[in-house]
């Protein structure tokens, strides 16, 4: 078990020096040094956690707010730093995802996955 | 990047080693050779899921089902290696829980934990 924590804990040494993390690292600081652009993204952030509290809790979303939603993503796109953090964000995500898979592959060769067929 | 991945293998090994991991996949082995207590343990899952599913989709869950798939739960953990799987499942949950948090901890880091207050 000792191992196993050795070995997540220098995993999580290896994603954090990797160049994905780093450029996100650098991005993320460009724009908390950047009063209108930390701004922007804050208050783009909360629409989207309103609007997705909403959908969790089962309420309406109204046309209008979908628009407004949309617009404002268009709008915090054209802010070149704030564009270039959600795509880094972006492939962290796919890497943490990819993490996940390969770390969790024994428990998916017991179980079986659904998608390929079990294979017990 | 290809060291991230490669320590992510390494990890995925040293789960698949550990006595953890292997209690599992021996009891998992013991219960499927064993025709009655897979039923048994098949049949409670599906109860699970099915009650799961129900939750998840905001359906109604009578008194009857909620008491029916406790007397399940109670029945399947008499079985003494049911039990046992239970529990180790469990140990196993908790422990990529674990390697969840060490992994994602450079993350947090990053854009701080609500719960700790962010750091920035
Ligand atoms: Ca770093
Ligand atoms: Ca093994």
């Amino acid at each position: 078990m000792t191992k196993v924590y050795d070995k997540a804990h220098e995993l999580a040494r290896e994603l954090n020096e990797s160049e994905e993390f780093t450029n996100l690292e650098q991005l993320h600081q460009q724009i908390n040094e950047d009063e209108v652009a930390k701004r922007m993204l804050d208050n783009f952030r909360q629409v989207q956690m309103d609007l997705q509290q909403k959908q969790m809790q089962g309420e309406q979303i109204s046309e209008e707010e979908i628009q407004s939603a949309q617009q404002q993503f268009e709008l915090v796109q054209q802010h070149e730093a704030i564009s270039q953090l959600m795509e880094s964000e972006q492939r962290v995500s796919q890497m943490i995802t990819d993490l996940n898979k390969i770390i969790t592959e024994p428990l998916e060769k017991l179980y079986g996955t659904p998608e390929e067929g079990a294979q017990g």
